[in-house]
C-alpha cells in the first residue's frame, strides 16, 4: 500500500497540520471521559464541520508505546517498522542517531567478586549519574574504529551510540543483552548471535572492560550493563514516502527523535504549547507539513489525574482559534494513543480524530469526544491510513487507474 | 479471500441485480449533498428496509478511476488486477479485446525533419481522424503474424489491437512509450524492456514506419505515437469466481468493456435508463446476475453541475418502482466511486450502498444518503466485499467449516 501511495503522490502548494494531543483518548469517570468533561467550545465547533472518526494505532487490543503510536500517525506500519530499544532510549535522551550508529541502553550496576549484586547501582542520583557519564565520555571517546557518544538519563540509566565509519547491516546488532536480569548472577557476555555481529560485540566487550577500569573505585556504579543493541530501522523518509517537506514541533526530545527517524526537520525547542504555536507561525511558509506534539495531556493521564488531563485539554481548546487563523488547507487533531486517567497509562482504545478540509462531509457529530467520533464519516480505521487521507484532502494524490 | 469465496459458492435459482449509479456519492453545498438535496421518496423508503453502508473502492484516500471502481464492485481487488492504459482506451472505444491481443493507445502527430512538432497533430477533427484510421485499417490489416484492429477516437486519438495467434505473457508488453512528451523532440523508439518483449516491439516499429509511409503526405497527421502497451489482466471470469451467469446492461462502451474483462455478456445497447430497464425486463429469465450502469449522474458531477446531478438522481428514483416490481432476490444500489459536484471529478470518499434482500436487519437509516448510510448495518467496508455480501444474501454461499 505504501508503494501505491508513493506512486500517486503529486505536489502542490497546500499545507497540512497534524496536531498530536498525546494520550488524548480516555475512559469515563461517572459517565464522562476527559474529553466529555472538558469544556471545549472551539474543538466541538470544529468537529461539527470536520470529518471525524477513531483510529486504531497498531491493532485491536494492542496498547502502543509512543514509538509505534507516532510511526502509525506518520504513515508507517508500526508492525513492519519496529524501533529497537536502544534507538528508542537514545532518542528519548535527545541523541541524534545516524544510519552508521549502534544505539544501546545501559545501566550502571554494582559488581562484586564477579557477580552483579545490584543491577541498578542502588538507584544512584541522576546528578551523580550525569557526572559519571560525562567522565566516560571524556575518557572513552573512541574504541577501535567506533566513536562513542553518551547521553545521561534518569538515575542509573544512560545511552551510548557506537558510531561506525559506515552504515551497518541489521544483523550486525544481533547481540545478547549483558544484563543477567537477576541480582547475584554474573554479567553476561555480549554474545554475537550472527557472524556479522562479531565486530560490534568485540567493541562492546572492550567498552564494558574499559568502563569498569574507569569506574572500579566507585562504591555503587562500578560496572555497566548493556541492553537493546539496535540500529535505525531502514525506513523510507517522509519526503520520499509522501513528497512532503515536514517540520516537527515538539518540546520533548523523544518526539523530535521519532520525527527525525523519518528525517523530518525537528529543531530543538523548549517551552509551552503557546511557544509551539508561535514557532509554527514563524515557520509557516517554509514547510508543507507540520507535526505539532502537545505532551501534557498524556502526562496527567499517566498520573491518573482526571481533572489535570481535563484542564490540559481545555487549555489547548483556548489556543485553537489562533491555530485556525493560520488557515491551513488540512488540519488534523488527534492523539498517538489513548491514556485513560483511570488506567494511569497508555491503552488500546481507539483514538478520536478530526480532519478539517474543504472536502469533507461534516455535520455528523456534535462535538469532539470518543462517543461522538463514533458517528463520524471516517468510521474506525487503522492509524496508518491517516496520512493517505491527509494527502487526499490536500489534493496531493492522483487518481488511481483510468 | 477470492479463493475462499469460490470454494463456498453454491448455485440456486436466485437473481441478483446490481445497479451502479456512476459517481453517486457527493459532498455538501450549503450543508446538503446531491443525495440529500434530491427528492427521492422511493430510494429513501427502500433504504429504510435495506442493509446500508458505505464502501471504499481502493483504499482510504485513494481516488479510483472507472476501471478500478468497477473491478472492486465485480469482486476483484483493484490493486491486484490493474488494467493497462492501452486496454482501457480500447475498451472505451468499444473494441473487444481477446487474451491474444496487445492493446495500445495511439496519437496522430506531426513530424518534420525527424522531430515531433505537434504531439496532437493540431487536434485534427474527429471526422478526419476517423477517415485516416479507416485508411490504416484497410492498408495495414496484418504485420508479420499480428492482425491489426483499429478504433478511431476523439480528435487525434485512436487505439489499435495487435492480435497474435496465441496469448502473450505479461512481460511481452514491457515496451517503452514512443511519445517524447514534449514537442520539438524526436519520437522515441518502442524499446523492449524485457527479452520477451522484443517480438511485440519489432512489430510496433514496423507499424510506426508503415503508418508513416501511408500518412506522409498528410499536412498534420503524418506520424503516429504509441503509448500504454498492455494485455488483458489474467483475471478469473465472473462465472468462475462466483458461479453467476451475468449480463451487463450499459449504454457506454467503456462499462460494457469492463464487464467483458470478466466475461460478462455485454451486448451493445443505446438509449436511456428507461431503455436499460426495458432490456433488463426482457432478459430477466436468462441470467443470474445483472449489472446495470447508469451514467448521467456522474457526468453532471464531473461538470460541477450540482442541480443537474440532483435531477438525474431524482429521475432514477422515479424509475425505481418498475425495478422493484421485478422482484429480484437481491437488489444492490450504489456507485463505483463518488463524484462530488464541488470537486468536478472522481474523489476518494466512501460510496453509499444499499442491499435489499429478505435477510437484512434494516431499520437503521431514514433515507439514502452519505450521512444516513453511516448509520447502516454494513458500516464502512472495502468495495471488494460487496460481491460476497450479494452472494450471501442470495443464499449462494455455503457455510465455512463445520
Amino acid at each position: 500500500m505504501q508503494k501505491l501511495i508513493k506512486s500517486l503522490v503529486q505536489k502542490n502548494d497546500t499545507r497540512i497540520l497534524m496536531i498530536i494531543l498525546d494520550g488524548v483518548g480516555g475512559l469515563p469517570v461517572k459517565g464522562k471521559t476527559e474529553l466529555d468533561a472538558a469544556n471545549t467550545p472551539n474543538l466541538d465547533a470544529l468537529a461539527k464541520e470536520s470529518a471525524c472518526g477513531l483510529h486504531i494505532p497498531v491493532a485491536p487490543g494492542i496498547t502502543p508505546g509512543s514509538g509505534p503510536g507516532h510511526l502509525g500517525l506518520f504513515g508507517y506500519d508500526p508492525v513492519e517498522y519496529q524501533i529497537g530499544r536502544g534507538v528508542f532510549e537514545a532518542l528519548g535522551l535527545g541523541l541524534e542517531i545516524k544510519r552508521t550508529d549502534v544505539a544501546v541502553r545501559c545501566n550502571y550496576a554494582t559488581i562484586k567478586d564477579g557477580l552483579i549484586i545490584d543491577r541498578r547501582a542502588g538507584r544512584i542520583p541522576t546528578e551523580k549519574s550525569r557526572l559519571l557519564t560525562e567522565r566516560l565520555q571524556r575518557e572513552l571517546g573512541k574504541i577501535d574504529e567506533a566513536e562513542l557518544i553518551f547521553a545521561a538519563g534518569m538515575e542509573y540509566r544512560f545511552a551510548v551510540l557506537l558510531r561506525f565509519p559506515e552504515p551497518l547491516e541489521s544483523d550486525a546488532v544481533m547481540i545478547a543483552d549483558t544484563d543477567p536480569q537477576k541480582d547475584g548472577k554474573a554479567p553476561l557476555y555480549p554474545s554475537p548471535a550472527a557472524k556479522n555481529s562479531e565486530r560490534v560485540a568485540r567493541i562492546a566487550e572492550k567498552f564494558i572492560n574499559m568502563a569498569h577500569d574507569i569506574l572500579k573505585d566507585e562504591e555503587k556504579a562500578n560496572y555497566i550493563l548493556m541492553r537493546g543493541f539496535s540500529i535505525m530501522p531502514h525506513i523510507p523518509t517522509f519526503q520520499e514516502a509522501f513528497g512532503l517537506k515536514a517540520l516537527a514541533i515538539a518540546t520533548y526530545p523523544m518526539y523530535r527523535g521519532l520525527a527525525k527517524l523519518v528525517e523530518m526537520e525537528a529543531p530543538t525547542l523548549e517551552g509551552t504549547v503557546e511557544d509551539e504555536i508561535a514557532f509554527l507561525k514563524e515557520k509557516y511558509n517554509e514547510f508543507d507539513f507540520f507535526f505539532v506534539h502537545v505532551k501534557k495531556i498524556d502526562s496527567y493521564g499517566e498520573d491518573g489525574n482526571f481533572e489535570g488531563k481535563v484542564a490540559q485539554i481545555e487549555h489547548f481548546d483556548g489556543l485553537l482559534p489562533q491555530i485556525l487563523n493560520l488557515k491551513l488547507d488540512v488540519l488534523i487533531i488527534t492523539g498517538d494513543h489513548s491514556t485513560p486517567s483511570v488506567m494511569k497509562g497508555h491503552s488500546w482504545h481507539p483514538v478520536p480524530v478530526l480532519i478539517k478540509s474543504p472536502y469533507v462531509l461534516g455535520g455528523t457529530v456534535s462535538g469532539f469526544s470518543e462517543r461522538e467520533c463514533l458517528k463520524g464519516e471516517l468510521g474506525i480505521f487503522p492509524t496508518v491510513n491517516l496520512m493517505p487521507l491527509a494527502l487526499a484532502n490536500a489534493l496531493r494524490l492522483k487518481k488511481f487507474g483510468a
